[in-house]
């Protein structure tokens, strides 16, 4: 009997018409989709894509208690493998959902490094949350011959002021809690009036700053800050109308 | 009268069915579509869409001669402005096609810049190829909190390794006639082991590699070098069998 295969989906930023022609096709097709989400909450990845979801669709959540910063617990991947393989033995596909893109830090990886030596995998790549912060604040992420970096928040502040000497640009992602000393480092390196900060990128709820009209220690946790350097440099002209 | 909105559109790594529903919906609906392609050769970026331009479109071809790593013409750009403005000061909506991301690494900025402060604008993010490439070679480009660069190849080899140095993985652009250079720098890293090679992403041409399995000095401009140094490497299933 064949087995089915494992999809690794990307599902794009958040704007349901963000996604692919072929993810919407795949997920449309498959019988399986199983989608990630906190320990009690909503699934962010599942509600980019519900319009695709039918109630004869078999669905596998995949439930991680969220501890920033913690290496996810290995236990809750094991035993969604398990779960999907027994799928996949059975001949059905199934579609993991990736927010963003899947291999883009992304978790999709812990159940890729499970199954994909024992099945066949197709991955389909998405738009990237950061991608979608140019488009937001309307202004190039990096052109020409400039190094783009992007950068996790959680990393010590060493790390990542040499970082943002060494780079043209940047994304700071996973800024979360860690948004005042962002702010203070970033402000050690002159570099607050090029910096912006964005939430919830592409959904009706999206929120765009310059970052010292940030006040506050926290962001939520799909919160990131874009950093121009370059030479040519123009003003956000989202940022300047005030949006 | 309303003048029409100016849209940057992503378009992708190449396969059409990995742009955007948004896109998709964009370039059906409006009378306008310009293209950027080389000075006498087919333009990439309107063969990934084909399928949706008809026969009432009115197309703008943005001829730039092909010169890598020079400044793009600005006559080029400022006659396509004057073209496309217009269109839109006759109301009609006008969708500019970009490879990739408009904002990440591509031309649209040099139209943007000579129009945004005019016209209404919306900027549709799309798939990068650097996504397109975690994709191909089945492994993730970086994850937790691993440091991401982006690194065109005409940059000096002082500025390159400096970047490798500081970050956890890369991806290497551009990389064209600086594939003989690209290969002894990565080796001098000692990074020749954890390097892929890729080209014509996602299309039926496409082609990965083992970077000491590509000779010669020059490859195509759309190619790319993914390096991962990360702790967690494992060995990219795609190369291992060859492919």
């Amino acid at each position: 009997m064949t087995t089915g295969t494992l999809y690794g989906v990307g599902v794009g930023p958040g704007a349901p018409d963000l996604i692919t022609l072929r993810a919407w096709r795949l997920l449309t097709g498959v019988p399986v989709i199983a989608w990630p989400a906190p320990g009690d909450g909503d699934s962010f990845a599942r509600s980019i894509v519900a319009g695709c979801i039918r109630a004869d669709h078999v669905e596998i959540p995949i439930r991680v208690p969220m501890r920033t910063e913690r290496f996810p617990a290995a236990e809750v991947y094991d035993a969604a493998a398990v779960e999907i393989a027994a799928h996949l033995d059975a001949g059905r596909d199934v579609a993991v959902l990736c927010e963003g893109d899947p291999f883009f830090f992304g978790s999709f990886m812990y159940l890729f490094q499970r199954l994909s030596d024992r099945y066949p995998f197709e991955i389909v790549p998405g738009v990237s949350s950061v991608m979608a912060g140019g488009a937001a604040i309307a202004r190039p992420l990096a052109a020409r011959n400039e190094v783009f970096s992007v950068i996790p928040a959680p990393l010590d502040d060493g790390r990542i002021e040499a970082q943002l000497a060494a780079c043209d640009a940047a994304a700071i992602i996973k800024v979360g809690r860690h948004l005042g000393r962002m702010r203070a480092l970033l402000d050690r390196c002159g570099l607050t009036a090029q910096s912006c900060y964005a939430e919830r990128l592409t959904l009706e709820t999206q929120k765009l700053a310059r970052l010292d009209d940030m006040p506050g220690d926290a962001a939520p946790y799909f919160s990131m800050i874009l950093v121009y350097k370059g030479d040519e440099a123009w003003p956000s002209p989202v940022l300047e109308t005030g949006s």
